[in-house]
């Protein structure tokens, strides 16, 4: 891991993907983070997928490189040792709601210049999952094949939990945003991530809430082709399906070169009396270019094709299912993204991730595995709290601390 | 705006949605964010939706609360404005290629301590857009119809950029945790983060990754249900359809209690044999509940329906166009996210956004507007580099620095 966070320990009281993602991007890069579970596990714990021996693999690779405490978070005295945890730390992360025991007011009363960054539904304290803001935010019925009835075309849900793992990220940012001003100010701050507010504040930071507006009504629809320029999926002779776009006149001049459609684009432009000369009409008369590449798409080969775009230095990509994507060596085997895998508590052995940033110069080192549950409550309530091994016996003993879920 | 970042002055030197969404969390918390282009604009000036007098409404969301400076870039001599410039500010958000004139070495030359955040394409230095890296990943062949056969399923890709989003708010949280470590240590860093990574690190991270090779295949068809667990989409009597799910026992339980269908599932359940007592035997035996969920729905009108999910406090929404979401009074008008249109240069007036984050106690403040092309440019030289007037002046009389373009 790189250690740019080296020295930082933040406490994570965590569920399901938006909450972990940040505790896990600051884990990446060095910080020290302490994800702390009720003592059967927090309500992600058992997240499909599990292994045949019931370890979840969403779960293993969401908390990553992490530290583990489970006590009891249903009692006062479990709910007490998080809350000063916390407090000591200086830094949390959680989704757990403001009304609860760990609300930012009851914990900064022991420590005034806390920093608590907490995920939320929506702004108005409704729930919220990554499918409910996403319903909401239009994205769904703009997506699925551009020859549905736009009045009757059902929503197509994405695969990717996109706002959760936005929210996640926004979070890290907003985290050491919050620490930065504590550095230079001594002040702490409490802040307050919604996840429906991720959604529809970037449905306006990419301008498509002022173009519906603007509009008065909403785009057409689009099928696979991008928005504002020349792009779409085609599919050679031998039925490889690949993404292909153009968003600047250098990548089309390539693209046009590697279709070798110059003279047929030629006859198109005469025939409609335009210059497609511009992402704008390129854009407007697409469903003719489309045909043009998909014609000569049609006659080639993968093999062939995929030479002739990556002489040109094109931006194209194949389509994979996630199993092929997941063995695929230049995305993954050969991809120092990716580290040998460590001892997962899963026991099962694949590639792990290391921080999405490469950083000439410094280590990466091999990533390292997610605890088990409570592998580290013995070290972590000792080092933290200075509790004895008595102390700590006596918790577990009484069941409001428990130690690693190993065996 | 915030002023967590208050202080803090970066230089943006950037195009499209990625890199501008870095310096745009920024800004929106307080830092000086200097946006540098080309004297006619960057490549994505002129992105889609333009209005009739050709502003993007697509950059001015992207740039909002940023200074903008504006030379040739492609001269020497603006060039040479724009290292000085990153060398001074010591902290630099690029999508400009490592080796251009703008590689981090070059800058660094200048100043040992810069901090420089540069998004790439993939981590082999092929070229990739948003469009591109998903195709790769796996998802678009995830989405779409449950009842599409698995062999011949077109892939769905997404409206939502969502690997330019996500790498915009981890670039951001990369920049301040390297400027981090340079506050305690000094040192400056070069940070790349590709956007192909961050697509492959996340299917990694959530899971999936692990998943597929534990199957040794990829997973089963899920159309708009939610993964090991209850979810899916419903349509009203009255043809509203709306997104459910229950991830726990308190959602499952108000779920059937809204639904009214606690007898109907006993029903279920004695037929099958089996307890639908957790989130796996409900996504088991999903098609069986679904059909007594959507008829239970065909049932009941909207107001109704929704009004018994909110009395339970249950997770629900309703399915909005974007257009509609654009002028949901819940969503936009009265969300405290949004506030009044400032004056946007393209005169068109609308809901601005805010920071994702809510920070109670601090001062959120107005939005504010995206600049003009140029708009600090006679600022920026001034203050940044202690160009006089006179030499100001001659750089715009010699088309080396450009002025407001708001006429």
């Amino acid at each position: 891991m790189y250690q740019l966070l080296h020295g930082l320990s933040i406490i994570e009281a965590s569920s399901f993907v938006a909450s972990p993602t940040a505790g896990l991007y600051c884990a990446q890069m060095g910080a020290e983070v302490i994800r702390v579970d009720h003592k059967t596990g927090g309500l992600d714990y058992d997240r499909s997928l599990l292994t045949a021996e019931g370890r979840s693999l969403a779960w293993e690779n969401l908390n990553r490189a992490k530290k583990s405490v489970a006590i009891d978070l249903r009692s006062d005295e479990g709910r007490e040792l998080l809350v000063e945890l916390a407090a000591r730390a200086g830094n949390l992360i959680t989704n757990l709601p403001e009304r609860s025991f760990l609300g930012h007011a009851a914990v900064a009363e022991r420590r005034p210049d806390l920093v608590s960054v907490r995920i939320m539904g929506w702004h108005d304290g409704r729930q919220a999952m990554d499918f409910t803001v996403n319903a909401a935010s239009g994205y769904p019925l703009m997506c699925g094949p551009e020859e549905w009835d736009p009045a009757t075309a059902p929503p197509v849900n994405q695969a990717l939990p996109a706002w959760d793992f936005l929210t996640g990220a926004y979070c890290a940012f907003a985290l050491l945003a919050a620490i930065r001003h504590r550095d230079l100010t001594g002040e702490g701050s409490e802040v307050r991530v919604p996840l429906g507010d991720v959604a529809m504040g970037t449905v306006a930071n990419s301008g498509s809430m002022a173009e519906m507006l603007y509009r008065g009504a909403d785009r057409e629809r689009l099928g696979n082709s991008v928005w504002g320029a020349f792009g779409r999926d085609f599919v050679s002779r031998d039925g490889v399906r690949f993404m292909v776009a153009a968003l600047t006149e250098k990548q089309w001049s390539g693209l046009v070169a590697a279709f070798a459609l110059a003279d047929d684009i030629a006859a198109l432009e005469a025939e409609l009396g335009v210059r497609l000369d511009g992402d704008l009409p390129r854009f407007d008369h697409r469903h003719g270019l489309f045909a043009l590449f998909q014609g000569r798409a049609g006659t080639l080969a993968w093999h062939d094709l995929s030479a002739r775009l990556a002489a040109e230095g094109r931006t194209f990509e194949r389509y994979r299912t996630m199993y092929e994507a997941a063995r695929d060596p230049q995305l993954v085997t050969n991809n120092p993204l990716f580290g040998p895998s460590p001892a997962n508590p899963s026991g099962f052995a694949y590639p792990a991730a290391r921080s999405f940033a490469n950083i000439p110069g410094r280590t990466a080192g091999d990533p390292r595995p997610a605890p088990y549950l409570g592998e580290h409550t013995e070290e972590v309530l000792a080092e933290r709290l200075g509790l004895t091994q008595a102390a700590i016996g006596d918790l577990v003993q009484r069941g409001v601390a428990r130690l690693s879920d190993r065996d």
